[in-house]
This record gives C-alpha cells, sequence and structure tokens, in this order.
C-alpha cells in the first residue's frame, strides 16, 4: 500500500515557502505501516490541481491532500478532487448551520463565502476541525477497479495534526493490517553532529534491524530509532535496546530519551523537585522565559525574571553595580554570575539564572567577538559559570545560548 | 510556459529529509519569467520515477530533474525519463574515457558502474559538471506535438547551482521570450482570513495581470502579489498598481508593503523616532521581547522589561499591588494598565506595555476563560488597552497576544 501527499497552495511554489506538513504525515503513515511514494506540490489553480489530483488517484492506494479546504475563492481542493474523481460536491446544511453558530457565538457575521466550507464530496464523511473552521474529509471509494481512501484535510500544522490524530489514524487503523514499527527519538544536548555519529555509529551498525538516523538540530543532535518486527513488542524490545546502549554510552548527555524538548524536560524536573526558577536575560532577550512557558503548566515553578537588554536595566532589576559594568563589561562573567545570584535572591527563587552576551551582527569586538556568552546558573550552594563562543548568525548565537542556559538548569536538578 | 520541478531520491520521502533545492530553482526560474506550476518528490524506485516523468513530461513545458545521475544502482532518472519518452539510452565513449582519465589521475580505479553516467538520452546534449563526476543532459523535443525542455541535473546543491547559471540560464534565455516578473508581499494585522478576502477580492480580481494569493498566518494574513511581463518595469508598475489600493483599502491595518515582520516594522519605528519600549509580560511569557530583539540592532530602542508571571514578581517588578490583584485578579484590565504605566516609568521608557491573560490549557473560569487577554499599551499621555478572547491551543494564544501588543504599539507610533 502507498500513499501520495499532495501539498496545495501557490506560496509553496514561490522560492519563500516550502511544505513541511509532509514530514509531520509522513511519520504518521510510516507508524501505520504505509509508505510515501510521492509528494506533490501544486498551486491554487483549478486546472493543474485536478490534473495533480487525477495522478495521485490514479497512482496511490492512499491521497491525502492538504491545504485549499478555506473560505475564500483560491481554495479549490474540493472541487478539484470531485472533477478528479468526476463526482459532485454536495453543500452540508447542517454544517452551514454550524458554522452560523460558531460565528454568531463570537458576534461576528459570517462572510457568505464561508459557506463553501461545508462542499462535501459525495460519499464522503466530514471530518470535524476541532482547531478551525474548515472541516475536513474522507473518501473510501474505488476507482479503475481498485480501492482508493482519499483524505482533504486542512493546511495549518496544528489543524492537520490534530485531525490526523482524532479522525484519520483511527480510521486507517481499521483499513490497514496492524504493522509493528516501533520508534524512538533520542536527543543529545550541546555537541555537534559529527561528534555524536563517531561515538553512535560502532554502537547502532551492531543492530542493522534498527533503521538509526542522526538529525542535527540547534545545539542539539537527534538520534531517531525505528524498528520493524512481526510484533509491536519485538519491536520495541529492538529500538530500546539499542537506545539503553547509546544512553549508556553518551550518559548524562542525553536530555531526551522519547523525544521530548529540553523545555519540557527542563520544566518536568522542576515541578518534580519543587524547585522555582527565575532568570536574568541579555543577548537572549526573552527567549529562555519564552521556552520555557510554551511548556502548561510552567507557571508553578517559573516565577519569571528580567529582560535586561540595557544596562540602565540590568543595574534596575537585577542590582547588577554600574562599577561592575564599567570595569568588567556587560559581557562578562562577572556580571553573568550576579545576574544569576541577584535574581535568585530578588524573587525569591531556589534556582537564577543570568545570561550575557554579543548576538551580532553588530558589537563585537576583537577581546569580545559576536558569538561570545557567558551563562550562570545558581541554586545558593552551587554555582555554574560557563563562557562559550558560538558561531553563526544572531538567531544561531541566541538559540545556542538559550539551549546552554537550560540544559546547565537540567544538570543543576540531576 | 510552466515548469515541473522534480526532485529525486529516497531520502526525501522520509519524516526527516526535504527537497531544499527547488526553492533555488524556482528563483532562477522566476528570473527567467517560468512560473513553477508542479513539484514532484520520488523515491530512487524505476516504475514510480517513470510514473512521475511521464506525467511531468505531458503536463509542463519544461521538466527539470534534481538527482539520481550518479553511479549507484539507485541513480535511476537516466533510465525513466528515457523510459517516459519512448526513447534509448546511448552511452557517450568519449565520456567515459574522459571518465577513466579522470580517475586515473587521482590514481584510483574506476569502478565498472561509473560508465552508467556517460549513458545519454538520444538527441540530448551532455552538460559538463564543473563541481562532480555525474554530468548533466539537456534535451529539447517534442512530444505529442508540444514542444518540451527537458533537463537532468545533478542532486547536491552546489553541482546543480553551478550547472544552472553555466548551462541552464544561457540555453533557457534563447529558448524562452524576455519576461520578468515582479512581486510583492503585504501583511496585514489581527484581521481573519475570510475578512481580509472579503475586502481584498473585489480590488485583485480588477487586476487579473497580477496573481494574488491570501495566506493566513498567526495574527496576521499575508497578500502575495506577482506579475508577468515583458520587462521588468511593466511587471513591477502592475504589482505596484495593485498593492497601492489594497493599501488604500486597508489602510493602517498593513502593517507590512514589502514583507517584513511585525517586530521588524515596529523596530524600524522605534528607531526612526529614537522611541525607548519596555514591557512587562505575564502571560507571554518573554516572548514579546524575545520578537523584538529577533532583530539586529533592536538593542537602541528596547530597554527590556520583566517576565512577570507569577503575582508576586508582578509587586516585585511592576509595583503592582497586591490589594489590586485581590480586588481585580491578575488578569484583568486594571493589571494590564498599571504593568504597562509601572513599566514605562520603572525603567524610564517612552512607550510601556503591560501583558497579562490566561493561555491555557488550564487556568480558566467561567468568568475568565482561557484564551481572555488584556493588552496595554502607553507613552505617558495616550493609553491603549484592549481585552480580547483568542480561540486555539496555548501556543495560538500566546501568539495572536504578542501580535496584539506589537500591532498597538505600531499604531501607537504612526
Amino acid at each position: 500500500m502507498i500513499a501520495e501527499i499532495i501539498a496545495v497552495g501557490s506560496e509553496m511554489l514561490t522560492p519563500y515557502r516550502q511544505d513541511t506538513n509532509s514530514l509531520y504525515l509522513t511519520e504518521r503513515l510510516n507508524e501505520s505501516g504505509i509508505g510515501v511514494a510521492f509528494k506533490t506540490i501544486v498551486g491554487d489553480n483549478l486546472d493543474h490541481l485536478t490534473s495533480a489530483a487525477r495522478t495521485a488517484i490514479q497512482r496511490a492506494d492512499i491521497a491525502v491532500f492538504m491545504g485549499g479546504l478555506g473560505p475564500t475563492q483560491d481554495d479549490l481542493t474540493r472541487e478539484a478532487v470531485a472533477a478528479a474523481l468526476g463526482i459532485e460536491l454536495k453543500r452540508d446544511h447542517n454544517l452551514v448551520a454550524e458554522m452560523y453558530k460558531r460565528f454568531a457565538e463570537r458576534r461576528i457575521q459570517m462572510p457568505e463565502n464561508n459557506s463553501q466550507q461545508a462542499d462535501i464530496l459525495q460519499g464522503a464523511v466530514v471530518l470535524p476541525n476541532a482547531k478551525g473552521t474548515a472541516p475536513g474529509q474522507w473518501l473510501e471509494t474505488v476507482v479503475d477497479g481498485k480501492a482508493r481512501i482519499i483524505a482533504l484535510l486542512p493546511g495549518p500544522p496544528h489543524e492537520l495534526q490534530a485531525m490526523w490524530e482524532s479522525e484519520c489514524a483511527p480510521r486507517l487503523r481499521e483499513k490497514v493490517p496492524p504493522a509493528a514499527i516501533a520508534s524512538r527519538i533520542l536527543k543529545v544536548a550541546m555537541m555537534g553532529e559529527s561528534a555524536v555519529d563517531q561515538r553512535a555509529a560502532p554502537i547502532y551498525k551492531k543492530h542493522p534491524n534498527v533503521e538509526t538516523t542522526v538529525l542535527a538540530g540547534q545545539g542539539q543532535v537527534e538520534l531517531h530509532l525505528r524498528a520493524t518486527a512481526p510484533t509491536r513488542d519485538e519491536a520495541q524490545a529492538a529500538v530500546d535496546q539499542l537506545a539503553g546502549e547509546l544512553e549508556d554510552e553518551f550518559d548524562d548527555a542525553v536530555f531526551s530519551a522519547q523525544g521530548e524538548s529540553l523545555e519540557e524536560i527542563v520544566s518536568y524536573y522542576l515541578q518534580m523537585r519543587n524547585v522555582k526558577l527565575a532568570v536574568a536575560e541579555s543577548c537572549t532577550g526573552g527567549m529562555i522565559a519564552e521556552r520555557i512557558t510554551t511548556v502548561p503548566g510552567s507557571s508553578r515553578s517559573f516565577l519569571g525574571g528580567a529582560v535586561v537588554y540595557s544596562n540602565q536595566l540590568k543595574t534596575l532589576f537585577a542590582d547588577i553595580p554600574p562599577l561592575m559594568i564599567e570595569a568588567h563589561g556587560a559581557v562578562s562573567k562577572e556580571v553573568a554570575v550576579a545576574l544569576a545570584e541577584n535574581i535568585r535572591e530578588l524573587c525569591n527563587a531556589d534556582i537564577g539564572v543570568g545570561v550575557t552576551g554579543i548576538a551580532g551582527p553588530g558589537g563585537g569586538t576583537e577581546e569580545k567577538p559576536v558569538g561570545l556568552v557567558y551563562v550562570a546558573v545558581t541554586n545558593g550552594h552551587k554555582q555554574d559559570v560557563v563562557q562559550r563562543r558560538f558561531f553563526g548568525d544572531r538567531e544561531r548565537v541566541r538559540r545556542w545560548t538559550s539551549q546552554l542556559a537550560l540544559d546547565m538548569v537540567r544538570r543543576m536538578l540531576m
């Protein structure tokens, strides 16, 4: 059984935008034991879209369309798939009524063109959209004597993903024989890709039954492990065995053994140990706070802190003596440590973090070049401070710095 | 004249890897006045690749294949394109001799399978590869009475790009009447996609010579305009004319007329007006500060601020009286206004921003549901405060709230 993913939207045929939904969807399809044989990207053009739909329906058992389900005149996926199949669209009046109700609840008048979202392929099931207005569609049909599954999903990633989990995955499980694929994602902080691979390769090569992919991110390297076996238990055992050996090799550099993000892990440890955190950030400009507060429930352990971007605010919010800045510079070990210690005390937190550095592209000197950062973490008894020089652009320096700070908090909590 | 780009390689059908060459190639094709109508990604499978080649040759004037030209058994592009066209491959013995010579110079014996790289489509021109071993191919032919250009290019980006510039671009200039494409991106803040389209459609429909795409982001809608004309000036004039009419319609809701992000625009206005900004964020947890400091040079106008996630920090860093929180709740208009006023005064800033709300998923009540936010912006004379209820998950609420706050700052600066 093979699948084709069709991403719909003219913006993805410009030099500026790319389909990324298909990565998520490929992973989900693979988990169901289905390989993706084709991906097609097509614009908001009825002829082109109909041609792409016709091709996909002919060559793939499962055709998943993403995007083009909205209320605008550009949203043509419904129409194109109907044309490719030679069937009619029927307007679902219950769905239209629901839409009117939804708009009324928000005290907004529904624009007329919104009702085209209720045009349904003959024989298709409507998939409710928990995160947006455009409903999806699921059609099981026969084309030229061959069984076909056709799914129409919305383009925005959070809508697509929610709809896949709740509506599509269960339907697919009924149609496709259960495949036994198990996977794990290990994440290693603050190491380069080749350094990780050099130590990991001798281990994963001894497990040819597990497919291992090494993937570099910003401030982390991910090891994706995946095994196929006659049963789920066997697949899981193969993956777990290799994951265990890799965790032994990398020891506490592995921060995640189930794919969690670093901020999720830090939040989890903070809550488990009932520890309160406060941060004083200069060059990261709020990124550390922002990342931690991404995690639901982080308010139980994250108090907040200060974005001390200017020197004046370093003094105002974190009691940094102007004389210290004069003597050592704002980007210095002394200031980082004082930021961490002072923010901890001022906020009555258990752990304090202080960050200062030069994110660039301007502001660097011979002595203190762009990319130089100091990160300090303290719990009142123990104090860690690290000097690093990161290379690359502003975003990369800031991202790696926030990663370093979160990893230092994690290590202090272990 | 339309093009299809076909990226060949099974790794791009996994959840971990993506085609990126097509972004480069799209830009180059657009510069030659050629739009990309389809992109196809297909694996190293002869049947699938032949099917993709057949489809592309049938529906596009120009089909550019990237990848699958190497010496291994997985490299099947030549074979598949020959099969799709129903023509033969002929081994170019001069090319084979050159390869032997190249290997001899490096004192390596050439593996036998390398010579398949010299298998040339009947009638094709060989494109030398200045950066690698696999030569490209360029075929101008007629299929079903229609003129077709077929290019076979290597997958590694630096090889592909060098070959395009030196071999393909000049050939294309001879075949394609000179045309130029101009584009503009307008961005509208804090409106829904259908509301924007309802007002924009009557305008852009009067300009059928400009292709307009409406694209919803988080807290913004983008209007992508693109025109093709015989000269660059004519294309630019067509796009500018429509952009002007759309700007008149949406007035100051248009925050960007050249594709800039909202944080870039806010940073630009702050610096132009020499205005200092400070923020006090609760539910956005540092996102506003983080977005502003993404912009290089933002330190000249952004002082910093406080992430007042806990009530205790609202009092500590923004002088919010505990009695005010008791009387109105932390999520209230009163607290938002006090955060903005106090952070402005404390930091000696010109503009102060205060944000409080319930990002969810927990923490909502009947009276104050998840998604309720208050944003206040003050310059000491004028004070704006907005209550909104955003729908969706935690990330969406936070993102829209930061967008609202930045847009309010922008409006105060205008």
